[in-house]
């Protein structure tokens, strides 16, 4: 059996001003009624498959994860502070028995096609419980410059293989390279391995963030189905990737590759570019949106009633008193938008 | 004595979402802190020039008025309907004696040379007292099509002409003739002439609308300040421009052209031309507005938070919960927009 562990901490300002401060992107309905996190819990649902998910978020997220996460037997992990997912994986690993196998999840990406996912993780089980610390691979379809990539190695049989390296987010003539080379997939924050494993990597590579976490457990405070760590102990955690921590320094690491309609949802226009089309003029509009000879174009009306004419490529993302509107291939500045308000 | 009569009755929906109802686009603040009106009113206060003014507004409009014309010793001439301005300015001259001299003013327009207009108003007085009736001409810089011109004919002495006709709207083509030519002005509707004079012309030309208007006034109800004219009889007024009833048909018409720095703010494009830049990009935005990258861009924040990155030329406009946005170029469909909407 295999325990899901969902990443929940994240805070990030690139969907501003729908994601902020105690609603983060996770808790957006951004490509369906369900929020993204609901997606996460729901992909790992199947009680046939999975154990009950534990979710790690901070204080603030607590009341909202609650309120998503429904009937859900899942546990929280509350973190008193952000230590980054080298600390949060000690958490999870820390209340984990050694023989569990742990799922860990970003809960802010989309992936579209389950069947796929499923497969890579059934895939990626039998490769863990042979100790390798597992990572899945999202296939690359262009040279995306923002995330980071795993090289193949070796074949390991069942459609893993043994991890050459990983690259940091490259230049785009490198991320061309790679994309032309094949062999390459980009890392999605998707991790699956045997708790004990994880342990010992950890005891070896980063024991600071192993022991704090063991620590932070085992003074945290029950309140039914969560346990508060202890922030005393956990805030001696030092804050680094797992990647960093861990993947990139064990000598045994698999990479399990999938396209699985995997996004990130990194941007307003990756929102608009997964977004169901309002109409036959490549429009998607959220809300009480009024759109006159617009093509293209992202609307996410909140409350309000936007009514727009004669635009094109654009985004108008209204959330409470906060109205953003910029050209979708300006997505990547909204965080300057954010940042200039309070 | 001249006694200014202020026309407030308009309700149009050119500048939608903040002209619409109630608040028509003469009770707003579209280029500084005062109103449109308040802009009118203060042009003819001086008390050493002109009587108390009198203001024509409909039942929606009374409580606006009166809140905006502060300690104006105006009187409201409060009609019951719309009829056009050949009933509403029938409605002035039945309540003037044969001799005032009454100014006629649309209370939505712009005139920012007022000293060029009060010239231009002493020039019309001297022609009013011969019992002309005077329109003023605005000077044109540009073959505008949105707006019917004036041809002068024989110059009357003192800066005034016969009119030699009125030329409806005009196509593009016509209208670059007019201003290559020279001799034309625009038609602004503001009007000076000798209540009796009017009277007799009205008698004339259209006595359906003279004789409902004297009724409506003589079985009006007086409350302070203001007439309510009777809705009986108001409404037996046919409904038509001063232009089509008395202007164009009468014998003895003058125009006194004039550039006092005249504009009708037709169009958010206009309010966008005529407004004071909030930076050195050619932005002109009121209310909380964070702007980046932008260029000529028109934000009206109302009482939200709008941000906007890298747009040129676009008008975006709050107004309560609605939020419109379209390139200032198509500001003329806003129409379509504010017609879309309940």
């Amino acid at each position: 059996m295999i325990q899901p562990v969902i990443l929940c901490g994240g805070a990030g300002t690139r969907l501003w001003p729908e994601s902020r401060g105690a609603r983060a992107k996770q808790f957006l309905s951004l490509t369906g009624s369900d929020s993204l996190f609901q997606q996460t819990i729901a992909r790992t649902a199947d009680a046939m498959r999975f154990l009950p998910a534990v979710i790690l978020c901070g204080e603030a997220h607590v009341a909202i994860v609650r309120e998503q996460m429904g009937r859900s037997e899942a546990g929280l992990l509350v973190e008193p502070m952000p230590r980054n997912t080298a600390a949060a994986i000690a958490l999870a690993v820390a209340q984990a028995d050694r023989d569990t196998l742990l799922l860990v999840m970003p809960s802010d990406h989309v992936i579209a096609d389950t069947s796929s996912f499923q497969e890579a993780i059934a895939k990626g089980a039998g490769l863990a419980e042979q100790d390798w610390l597992v990572t899945f691979g999202i296939t690359p379809d262009r040279p995306e410059t923002g995330f980071g990539y795993i090289a193949s190695g070796d074949a390991l049989g069942n459609g893993g293989f043994a991890v050459d390296r990983f690259v940091e987010k490259p230049p785009l003539e490198e991320a061309e390279k790679m994309i032309a080379a094949g062999g390459y997939s980009w890392n999605a924050g998707i991790f699956l391995f045997r708790a004990g494993r994880m342990r010992d990597a950890m005891q070896t590579h980063c024991p600071e963030v192993l022991h704090a976490a063991e620590a932070a457990v085992a003074a945290g405070a029950r309140e039914g189905n969560a346990l508060y760590v202890d922030a005393g102990t956990f805030g001696d955690a030092p804050s680094v990737s797992i990647d960093y921590a861990v993947m990139e320094k064990d000598g045994r690491v698999a990479v399990v590759p999938a396209a699985m309609g995997w996004s990130d949802l990194g941007s307003w226009q990756a929102v608009h570019a997964l977004g169901a089309s309002s109409d036959d003029c490549g429009n998607v509009a959220t809300g009480d949106a009024v759109l006159l000879d617009c093509r293209a174009c992202l609307v996410r009306a909140g409350d309000k009633r936007v009514s727009i004419i004669g635009l094109e490529g654009m985004a108008v993302v209204v959330d409470g008193d906060d109205i953003l509107i910029l050209p979708l291939s300006r997505s990547q500045d909204v965080r300057t938008a954010a940042n200039a308000r309070p």
